[in-house]
């Protein structure tokens, strides 16, 4: 059995990959941690874990870092497994981080993101830097099966960059005319309350923001780039939408042969992801929705193209807390210790 | 394996047990039967199920009532079930019933019951009545392991008969005083659009709808009648919320004995749920919630008295789909088939 | 023109005062005051009010009490009413106050209250309190026509009292047998961000809370017992369902005379009702919902009885912010300052 | 008094222009017509109408054209308003249509559009196309106050067009970069339930359709050229959110000059719509929302830009059933009679 603890437990991040953790055949959790509700079961946070997982949470502070953990997510804010990371790796584990603290693979590139996040620009384990892999499985499979720490990616970034890398690898469009207008659940933010996501002034809402400036641009535009083979930049728009669990983007470009069918850019999309475990393509006519993603680890998009204008419209849906973030760290984690990538992540959108 | 039809496939009902049972370790779904969606794959109207169940639907006159099928789950409306036992049985099949149908003995009461519904008084195979067993595993366990045929009950039912059943047998509360407040989400009533239902008239709505006069009433009249050892009535009112999934109905009954406490009524309930798997009682304080039961099989039920007024309030919650429909329905079978009944059902409620 | 002052603006109830108020003829706003937002126009919280009233909050602090004010409207939690009512009468001003602090006309009363809400059992104020008249325009309207100070009542006590009222009065139901089934929507708990309103949390969930010890008890109570003529008691059971505005109150009390009918039911509730602008009745059968109120300031009753079981069962439409609180609030001032009661009040609710 | 008939009384959009004429100081309705509901009360179809319109509903045959009617609200699908139009006129009354029956002005315009709908490509009543007038008062208000028939636009045409004009007319953007991404609530689609608007299956979910094929993009290049002096095309991406009332379109376009700020962006959306009652127009970081427009006939508009890829963001806010649809018509109506635009149509949003 694989070993695992959990830093973060009490978030929305932590509670869903405790429960795909509670349900996976070769995983045995071992260690909860989080700075709140130490000593009580983790399920007296999140009741629906009651009989599934009730182990007592511990505090940063007690949490042994010796040999008996094989693994560890970090289901944390930026700027934790940063300071976790050495001791993870010293203690034997591999680390899966859900934040941007190990998406970069230089202190330059982690700096410009910090910069975005208005974080401290010093990363405070740039020798691990270099070993780091970008978790999307569907890119970097590969890379991730030798890698000991994986840094997994953002929910925006999965839901463009798998809308997107069809498209720039096989240069059907213009990689200087990408557009990625993102619409996410309210889940994206975390378990924390506020002013913007509380019930009332939440539901019947909708709103853009970060507009040209959020984060999770630059790992876009770094795979875009690399995937290209030039430097490329992308506009991004993130919005959130009155639902809890969702991302839908639709990404434009422009064709770079405006005679390009929708037919073929189906065709390019079955192909780069063929043997993709949770990519499902869909040509265009046949509806998809966020009903297709909902709960599940699948990424389901539709490719079309609009003929009159020379663009490219692709739709790209998943589940901001599944393949956006628990479910793309456990598929990380079956390639990482040589499983079925698809292991105890084998199940329906939820529905209705 | 155990083979299994379901007829109905295209409902919400039909859903829901097709997605349980393929990811149950004993069964095999071998025909997937309804008026709609004839000769196309599960899939397409269900899309969740895409590669998971692509069965293609055969019209009800097709279906073969030969050896082949071990059990039948009808997620059928009234009159269905009827019609088709008797076929069934003879085919060798056990038949698992989600309407009406088969959760009366006798003619007598079965017309009862239809005349709430404005159907036919008359049954369609009365002579099958007397071996139909009311599916509530909880109450009828072992009359459920040796049936051939089972009523699954209503979903109302389930909710106010787990919340009240306890203090009934106990006679902890006056049984002429029962009243059950019983609200639940929109999913129990069909995937069929209607104006009640359709969104911009549901979200930020809520009403009560046939006051005095729900059917599933009877049921749990009958039930209650059991445990009681004598007639009673109940009052029922049932309403709809704006959510999806879940009932919370809470039951009330002015306390035999004004000094009954919190706590005794929590030992009572606590007692009498020893050992099932699918019901959690929790004391006076602990919050509870649909989130608790949401997506999963699990009863939860919350223990109060109000010490002032001498009534005991009970909070029953259930998620309609699962312990109120298809999780109970699995619940039976595994018990009609000797299998553990959590087999399949483990998991827990969707969060958040 | 009536000068207003709103304290309490940053709140939802101070916004939907705010909003009456705006669009009312005879009222002018001259003073917002709130401990948030000071030097900023209130638009700037409440941004619907661009345009409509940008008026700058003022800190309690440096809010006047001089002659200029003729009623100030305290859409505060409990304890801030009470500190400046003496304030508010000495500078001549009339006091509408949202919470508690009013509602009660003995130090006793009020401690009784205070207990259950777990605040300093000593009034500040109590020299007030018998001219303090309690806000139910349906109940009290001369009272209210000749007071200096309203008590505008709990949002669920009203639900309540005017689901019950006429029955109790006409003494149609036993008096000691009464049970009130309270569901609300979110925003009856403010405007405070809370993990228990957080979206992801509070979607798709509903739950009961404060079981047998809601502090709105107390007021249904002292007004049931004053029509019953006999002191009574009340099981009051507070819930949560996820929408926002609207309260579904089902009021239960075992008929007086098992034979009285729905339309007897009926006949009582319509003369009681009769004149009463913001009161609907509706007969049995005459769908009702929270569609007809919500928005609006009116209360929409639908009279019914289980001529089995021998129960009344009323249910009980309002929007809590409207004749839950602003709405009230708006009428009672009406009323006070001998205007029509429904001027600027006359809106139907919001649809879809 | 404007004495007004409304066609199409029992749909979302009539319903609320009957709102909106009840409240309004100058108008009085004289006549609801519908094909549903005949001899009953439009309040019994619309039941928060109960005291404030209980006109009954005549049918379409039984409404008589003579002179006793000034203005018709065609509050119908396509090719409904096309066939009244020559009555209406006759009579002496002008129309407003809700539907494309008059948004263009040629009988080729128009089949352009009716080839997207699937409906006949001959227009009913070509000879009255030559003086419809397109209502988007912002962009024709002379041409409306002199106009006898209006073509109400299109919900997304409004909020695109409101979005886009500035910067096309003062050529900001290349014209030929133009992207509309347009989510909408529920309400958009109408009263009639369907698949895709049933509660269980529209909650959680969201979608794009139409994709490149949209009706309401032959409105938008229309205006657009209009104002930028040539033949321009623009990709619109419709999509639906699960709320009721509300659009959000981010339109995009290529900066012209890389270096315009969003600044000069602003400044110039500010004069454009200098003097327009119904457009607000927000600079980069004041945050916007459906929570700014839900239920009023405002649109705000958020100007951005990304100096990073030279692309302008404009968020363009509306309530689709009020200044997309019914609060659109009424603001025409006003300019046809000479009123001042704003009367029956200054209310905030709905809030909370």
């Amino acid at each position: 059995m694989i070993r695992v603890r959990v830093v973060g437990a009490g978030g929305f991040g932590g509670a869903n990959i405790i429960e795909l953790l509670a349900a996976h055949p070769r995983t045995e959790i071992v260690s909860l941690v989080d700075v709140n509700g130490v000593g009580k079961p983790i399920s007296s946070a999140h009741t629906h874990l009651k009989g599934f997982c009730d182990m007592p949470v511990e505090s940063p502070d007690a949490a042994k870092w010796d040999g008996g953990i094989d693994v560890v997510f970090c289901a944390t804010p930026d700027g934790v497994g940063m300071t976790l990371a050495q001791k993870c790796i010293k203690a034997g584990a591999k680390l899966i981080d859900y934040s941007g603290d190990f998406r970069f693979n230089t202190k330059e590139a982690y700096a410009s993101y910090a910069t975005r996040i208005g974080r401290d620009l010093k990363h405070a384990a740039p020798q691990l830097l270099a070993r780091a892999v970008y978790g999307v499985a569907e890119l970097h499979r590969d890379a991730i099966a030798g890698a000991s720490i994986v840094g997994n990616p953002g929910c925006f970034a999965v839901s463009a960059l798998l809308g997107l890398a069809p498209a720039i690898k096989n240069h059907l469009i213009d990689p200087d005319t990408v557009i990625c207008d993102a619409k996410t659940g309210v889940s994206g933010a975390g378990i924390k309350p506020s002013a913007a996501f509380h019930y009332p002034l939440r539901y019947e809402n909708m709103n853009a923001y970060k507009i040209a400036a959020h984060q999770h641009t630059i790992e876009v535009e770094r795979e875009l780039s690399l995937l290209a083979g030039k430097e490329l930049r992308v506009t991004l728009t993130t919005q959130i939408v009155p639902l809890t669990r969702g991302i839908m983007t639709i990404v434009y470009g422009r064709l770079a042969k405006s005679a390009t069918t929708a037919d073929q850019l189906y065709d390019a999309y079955a192909e780069f992801y063929r043997g993709a475990t949770f990519v499902r393509v869909e040509p265009t006519g046949v509806p998809v929705s966020n009903n297709d993603v909902r709960g599940s680890n699948m990424a389901v998009i539709s490719t079309n193209v609009d003929p009159r204008t020379g663009q490219m419209i692709v739709v790209s849906h998943i589940d901001n807390l599944m393949k956006g973030q628990a479910g793309s760290a456990l598929q990380n984690m079956n390639i990482m210790f040589g499983l079925d990538e698809a292991t105890g992540l084998r199940r329906p959108a939820y529905y209705p």
